[in-house]
């Protein structure tokens, strides 16, 4: 799994057209906004579904680490498909992105998940502070 | 060399603070933005800078493609780190973004080139349709 994180004073996205894949969720086309948040950028790769548990633990981990450290008040997860030439199975990805999500709403962290298979819209403004951008492999 | 290239209605940065490392070039911290512009965040990989005079003809050749799909005004060159693990000596990879820009310039597109070696602010608005969003590995 590759992520990039941008902390950012303001993330705007507006979902505008399903991909043409039959795996597209189901999702209302109105702006969501959100302030000083962590967006994460998600591409789930090829094998990751079977690291589940290994993955998840570590990203949630690196997530509350990351969050203590710039402060950001909320994270949205968004599945993002050019980290990588190797993109796992779309249904696969979708289970491994709604366990981030649950898992970090267990954690109290206020986070939001985007809809998977959609062309959208975007503003970012990323801070620019040395942590403001950072990638990882999972 | 990895490159994603987001095809934005905006895009504005400023320099902010020198990684630590002695190549980042001079710049000045003023904002700069562009209007319909072709961003390309670009990550030099290891072994690149060997491979200059193939990755150039192929990635020109690309950017003069979506330019004329997607009708950009302008590109932008943006050093990026983030799109892989095994980065190129900084100074083969900023000889080579150079090399982009000469390129692009000789084949009259309006083109700027970031600094290398800065942390940066920025705001980039993605417009959304299906070409917006391209990613390529050369």
């Amino acid at each position: 799994m590759r992520v990039l994180y941008i902390h950012s004073r303001e993330f705007l996205y507006k979902p505008r057209e399903k991909v043409k894949i039959d795996i597209a969720e189901e999702a209302e086309p109105t702006e969501k906004i959100f302030h000083n948040t962590l967006v994460t950028f998600i591409t789930v790769e090829q094998g990751d579904f079977n690291r589940r548990d290994e993955i998840l633990g570590a990203f949630i981990n690196d997530i509350m680490d990351i969050m203590q450290k710039v402060k950001a008040e909320s994270v949205v997860i968004y599945p993002y498909a050019h980290l990588s030439n190797k993109l796992e199975k779309p249904n696969n990805a979708i289970r491994l992105l709604r366990m981030i999500h649950r898992k970090l709403e267990q954690k109290g962290v206020n986070s939001h998940r985007a809809p998977f298979g959609w062309y959208k819209e975007f503003k970012i403004h990323c801070l620019g502070h040395p942590l403001a951008e950072l990638s990882r492999t999972f």
